[in-house]
């Protein structure tokens, strides 16, 4: 393909992501986020910075009354316990028979075998969209017996890139019938059939917690006003350009992420366009 | 009454607050709090930016000998689980028995039934203060039968005006015989004898979360030096103001929030009293 | 001694630093927090920010599983509740058996006997440091029956001076074979044999919640390539050097916040060398 094509498909994704950022924005989803005690206020904050409206329940006794009105529900298993898991499976039984989108974030999934069955647990709830590390992917697809590479997680960082990631990311979304994002110096986003490759960020996004966390839960917003391939393209897109921007302002990582913040609000359809950046 | 009337009476009482203000921070009161776990980190932080010391205590085996040398106590229900209830309901009730002040956040009330439910087991220990926004104010009348206007909260966010909600808000403090708060772009504080209006604050306080919750926070601080209505107005006022000035410096939410932080330490008796305003 | 003697004495351990902080980036350890709900976003951050890799892991189904790979073990108290004290005792005997480092960071110890009665629980699990502030470690020496001074701790807020426990922070060591940190405007650090007192730092550090907190984790992060008394210096150093930075560069606390975070990833050895002061 000429370069000049790719430009073409480039510019024509960027577009698409702008109308759905401006869309999200303007429907200002609720998103309920059922996620760790580290990254509560960072992805709450990030949520409501993107412009979506964000709400931290988990309470067995309002789920289901709570689930009716929600635009998307996002699960995160960082500071897992098992009376948690519990409440993230009702929650995720209740989005997928109401056929409303959820997304999985499966932290430290490989690391203890507790994380990896918590996840199997809670992808029989079908989630629209799967967003790890490349690791955590690569442990998830060995579960399934479709592992090559072999993940080389440590703690709940990631040894692997996204590149090793792909094709069995790619593997996984057709076997569960999901959207997989596999996130790392390239972010992958396939649903089995089209795979795109995404290069905007910055390094300084590894070295403060809950980027990962935060970019789940805004595919979650996305997800709410569009289809969980275009909503996690999307995500990786806003977070990507606005880890990038953040990283031009503050070399150093409190300062990155009051920047990261300012930026996923002031992210527009023109930065987009301007930054957006393929593999 | 005339405009220099008005003038003088915002005058006295911004030097009133300023009063207070300095009396708190002298006193330096040990407020504790039973809160959510997305404002935990905001709360106490903006706490000790405002002068007092903040602690987060809520085990069950501590609440009784931990009540005993508190100032105050603040009881949010952001992110509900009914364990947390229990040591809720005992926490205020050992605030009751003492005749501590104590001050409720009734976040999401209205949302779902077990909140609401929740909220009115909690009024039965007779709060000092209920702080919440238009919607959960309106809600909780609503469930005391008081209710005319009809709550539009959409999750955790209001969609009542405070104008809307300060008839029902002082009904609703004389029936409880607490002060009531009920915040948006104009703040009513109502102790269902007096009312005041308060147009201090920034719409950027809604673009970052836990700004109500630390608000609670602060005027549970107050309640340590005055009474509940005076208190509910130092509160009130000291973050207005501290978010107005927090929004000349930043403009996007990562930023603002930082500078909201900055400047509920740097407010003083000068401060209030130049930027006090009254609706 | 002459300063000249002082000031070589004064080198060296700058040096000594300097190489364990070269040494513990190099090796980016993990380190496992059982923590509370305040700090752990902030602690979390400054491991990052310090060089380390934090993982907040708590539920007794993985903890043996994943103490197997860890550098390090820290434990807070800050929002104790009974489920997570089994945790906490059972991820320290874990520690304890496999012969891993692990700090004890006794929040609020002296406030109430349920705290004061988990810290010696914990001890029995004999930690390599325990790091509190002068009250706090005031009031573990009275329940081991050493206290000369009386603790006045208020809350979780020391009311004692690092150096009134100095000489019962260095019985206490003796007594518990491990190094103790008494953090204040002096920070003590003895092994019981050796004690060292260490200047650096701001009075802005007790102005925003979690500095303590953060401390603990690095000292844990230290310990993965130090001996306990080495790593514990290394840690107040770093902390202490990090927090007078940021409070050249910021005088209120949202701001400092931000920046302290940001001087934990900026100092290096240059830094300890020319900023180190000791008592």
């Amino acid at each position: 393909m000429r370069t000049s094509d790719n430009e073409a498909e480039r510019v024509a994704l960027a577009r698409r992501i702008g109308d759905h950022l401006a869309r999200m924005r303007s429907a200002r989803p609720l998103v309920q986020n059922i996620t760790n005690f580290v990254s509560m206020d960072i992805a709450a904050n990030a949520l409501l910075a993107a412009g979506a409206s964000p709400a931290m329940v988990h309470a067995p006794e309002e789920l289901d009354e709570f689930g009716a009105f929600i635009g998307a529900l996002v699960i995160n298993i960082g500071t897992l316990s098992s009376g948690w898991v519990d409440s993230m499976e009702a929650a995720a039984r209740g989005a997928r028979e109401r056929g409303k989108p959820w997304v999985l974030d499966p932290v430290g999934a490989g690391a203890t075998s507790f994380r990896t069955a918590t996840v199997l647990r809670l992808l029989d709830q079908r989630p629209s969209v799967l967003r790890g590390n490349a690791s955590e992917i690569l442990a998830i697809a060995g579960a399934h017996g479709l592992e090559a590479a072999s993940a080389r997680g440590k703690g709940v960082d990631s040894g692997n890139s996204a590149d090793e990631a792909a094709e069995v990311a790619a593997e996984l979304a057709r076997r569960l019938a999901c959207t997989v994002v596999a996130t790392g110096e390239i972010d992958v986003v396939t649903d089995g059939a089209r795979t795109l490759r995404f290069a905007n960020g910055s390094v300084l996004m590894t070295r403060v917690t809950a980027v990962g966390c935060s970019l789940s839960a805004i595919v979650g917003a996305f997800c709410a006003v569009a289809d969980p391939f275009a909503a996690a393209c999307a995500g990786v897109a806003l977070v990507g350009v606005a880890g990038e921007m953040a990283a031009q302002d503050a070399a150093l990582p409190g300062s990155f992420r009051v920047a990261l913040i300012d930026h996923l609000a002031s992210v527009g359809e023109t930065e987009i366009l301007t930054r957006l950046a393929l593999a």
